[in-house]
């Protein structure tokens, strides 16, 4: 049994954890830490939880977390997971960190999008934990950046297409879609129920959001060479879910039968790709809950375009979910130990 | 293993029927049944089913799906279960019918409020199946009649409330509350997005909705006496979910930590009841996707009257999760087995 | 043309009142206050008012609103409007108040609810704005305390049969549920998209929503002796919008086409009452955006019940609209001048 | 006191018809056709319009209709709309139609994306109704074809870059996003609210959808040269709205805020077209049941791109509002009359 520690779990990703892990038959959950809501029982924060987590929410002191498990999830905002980790690390444990501190390999990134990076040396060591890219490196990895949740619905999107040098690089142009609870609970006026219900906005318009670099730096080693891209965020008025409407170029004529079969031989074996039968589209409601990443595939024969759509629930495979599959893949678990649960529809 | 066929299986509650069976470690699903849309894959009705169900929907020839399955979930409209269950019994099969068919101990009341019955023989061995009340029967049955969604929520409100004789019974008014999977996946104006999103009513008002004899024929059992109450369905805009307000005069006076404590002890042992602190009031979101009933109760010193507050998802503890606690009880299962998974929230 | 001034417009009492003023042709808005937006153009904290309110938000000094207006809507938190209102009063202004602060004849029940009454002169003079019930004294009142949302769907729905003594007041139970905008725009956790959407729940359970002195204050007026009530208030996962389901015993036997006739005759010549024909149940979709009072009738005939089910938008009949509606009595406008718009549907 | 007709008026536009006409001042509706409801009265089957219209539904007989009216709105699915056009423009009728049949200038255009055209006389004559493209034209027009609610969005939102050359037009993709309504009112299960609710998806993925020759059409116009898009249409859980992204490489450099101060210029005087300051993003819900086109725009400097985001209320300003504007240009009346409302918010 792999004694685990949930920390910063007064959010919508470390519930998430917690409904996952406790299916899960290989895990126990040993400490669970909310700054915020520390000394309460978590089943009164999180109602869902009553009569299965007796824990009570602790503070987050790195060593007496340590001390009560081997691997740590860190579920914190930027900058206080890499206060935190080096010290999981230093006391001889595992970790996932499900902020964006660990995911770039190269620092100077991580400084021109976000802010200084305060532990360079561990970030070095660090794995980029997409399975469907470098599963091998998570299994040995002692730090997993886990990725962000718009980059796995890009990346898993578009990798057969770099893999095989489809599409121009250039033309590649990302519209995402996601659903109000990867904005985070923080008690915000734009994300009360009647400013987001009922709506749909886009925001971060123009290459600022921060997601950009992680995709940027994912596709480019796919295609060996540097990627710029657009992208655009929306909100959709709904709880949980992605889908990002992926546009490119294509270099030369292929169909969408061709294109279907690429990406069913690519994936196959992939415990949570699911690529579509040509004439159909993901949707969000069909992953929900789920670890699945669906691909459909479209080609638009009168502007020699691709256009390739995948959903996610963000806080699954884009987040919690993903975690998960990461640890079982560190420990030698199977795969889709814990995450076996079909989406819930509707 | 145990062979089990889902048949009527193109609504909402066949596929829960099927999302759930999925993860129990004791059942094979050998068969699924589809009037509508027969000889399709059922993952093409059912996306989420996609890479994880390979069957494809048969029609339902009940001695053919009798030679595949030893338990069989009848998830048909009422009178269409009728039709078929007698066979199954005939060939040796035990069923749980998720229809109002076998639900009533008195085909009169059947006759009253539906039409006329067909099959009263079988009707008499039903055992209503509702485990807080029936478990040991349950275990035994041939033939189980699952309860209805809102009786399901407003019996167990009430039961430690008439087992102790706390209120009178001709003060009962049950407003109900339901999502919109409780209305079926028919095409219909009236349950298209735009006909319920953010709007909220009524229906069934003044004593008709079809759910009130199933009701009053357990509270009545319950208290000992014919019980007569006014019940009130509406319609919320979401997608799962119950909540049942209860109200009745109490008879004396009692403070809400003894019925809080009443009840705990009450329901004591079960898995899926949570009895909730004075104070708490449940939401249909904490019980979302699992087999949960959450209670929360409260008093009304200046009305002297007891309100109970009852939430459940519709689909699961109101429908598929309660049929598969039922086949657990029956076949000597781990009464949770299956319905382990905590539910989705957001 | 009447110079108006509302005050507190960061709100969404406040921008509705906007909204429905813009249209009145009789009206001039002249001054826009807001304690934390002031110094920003209203259309920026707003922007459903761009290009149509050049106005920018000013803070709430009394005398210097009062110079600037006749007429001045309070959209305050109660406390705060009576910090204010007796100013406007000295100095010669009328007031709609929309707080709770002058809604109560007795200031004793204001202080057993509320808190200690720091304006009993002002207050008993203020007339308590529902048109339906006592339009004339509106006409000539200095100051109007404008009816709370959840009180204007139950004394509407409960007035004809309280006047005609035709149930047992004893029984009365109001089950009312509310769409979130009536939980104010504050940045509250508990009323974040996530929290809300796809759930439904109850809160205030017991007898203790600050809402029921008001409405046993009318009810009670109504049938000529004290009223004690049980309410219930819920949330629905919707903008706008409140349902009330009451219920109570009657003392005779009556058919719903009689009561339909007797309601229909007692709103005869009311603008915004609308009353259902038998078997028609109103919905908040069909309100929505607009002033009416949607009232739909039924009878239980197996326990002697009335079920009375009112619907309005909470913004509207229920805040803004009433406002405007008082209004216009107060001047001698067209009481329906301003409040034209019919229902937004879908 | 015009006289106007609603013809297949039991859709969602066609009751936004009849609220937007309800507040129009020099309108009077004469006549409301119905295929499916005729003979009930249109308050029965719109609620909403309860005790505001008294008229019933009646059979889409073209003599009859233009008896009684002297313009024709018609709201009929296409292919139904040329099969009674010819009949009132002959009896000297005026027409506004919503359908796609008279959009196009070229009837091969009409024939490749939806079937044989039955009446090229009058298409020739047919003015494409979008008042800021050409606002003279249909002034003088007998038959209006009201613009489709996507190709609003895309065309408004990027007139002024092909005006003025700033773009690469065969670059150009449009990420479109409809509310449910724009699925209309028909029994469909994909409809129902238990699909859309709470989920996401693309659909007509690859150039297929029926708005993109429209779109290109006026593009091509405006560019003076032919353009193909790529165009994708999502369905977002709301009831009203579209939000166009709208991606193009710029031919130059150009900041943010002088396209800010060009699309200020190039709307200026436009009732109904808002440009947003550098930074502001627009929302479907600050336009809802509106007839305001809100438009954002940002560039992406990293990859040369313009990113133009508009929204629009579909039912709005991409049907009914669109058509009872183009109706005030062909009378003469104020442009903006009956079309005064402030977007609802919440």
């Amino acid at each position: 049994m792999l004694n685990v520690a949930v920390v910063g779990a007064s959010g919508y990703t470390g519930v998430e954890l917690l409904r996952l892990l406790y299916c899960h038959p290989e895990v126990a959950v040993t400490c669970i830490t909310s700054e915020q809501s520390a000394g309460r029982p978590v089943a009164v924060v999180f109602p869902t939880l009553r009569n299965r987590y007796a824990q009570v929410l602790e503070n987050l002191e790195p060593v007496r977390v340590a001390q009560k498990a081997d691997l740590i999830f860190t579920a914190l905002p930027h900058k206080a997971a890499m206060e935190v980790v080096p010290t999981f690390l230093e006391l001889g444990k595992r970790v996932v960190d499900l902020s964006a501190d660990y995911r770039f390999n190269d620092p100077a990134v991580y400084e021109k999008w976000y802010e200084p990076h305060m532990n360079p040396e561990n970030l070095k060591e660090a794995v980029y934990g997409l399975p469907e890219i470098r599963r091998e490196k998570i299994g040995d990895a002692r730090l997993v950046g886990n990725p962000g949740c718009y980059p796995t619905s890009v990346i898993l999107g578009l990798m057969p297409l770099l893999n095989k040098r489809l599409i121009d690089p250039s033309t590649v142009i990302a519209d995402s879609k996601s659903g109000v609870s990867g904005a985070g609970r923080g008690a915000k006026v734009e994300n009360l129920y009647c400013e987001v219900n009922d709506g749909f906005k886009a925001y971060g318009v123009g290459g600022v959001h921060r997601h950009i670099p992680e995709i940027e730096q994912e596709l480019s080693l796919l295609a060996g060479k540097p990627i710029t891209i657009t992208f655009t965020p929306h909100l959709v008025p709904m709880d949980r879910g992605i889908l990002s409407t992926v546009y490119a170029r294509l270099t030369g004529t292929v169909s969408v039968a061709e294109l279907v079969k690429l990406y069913a031989e690519f994936y196959d074996g992939e415990p949570f790709v699911r690529v579509l039968p040509a004439g159909n589209v993901p949707s969000t409601a069909h992953v929900r809950g789920s670890n699945f990443c669906d691909i459909g595939l479209a080609v638009d024969g009168r502007t020699g375009r691709v256009i390739v759509v995948s959903a996610i629930d963000n806080l699954v495979k884009g987040a919690a979910g993903q975690a998960v599959q990461n640890m079982n893949i560190m420990y030698g678990f199977p795969e889709a130990m814990g995450l076996e649960g079909l989406p819930l529809f509707p």
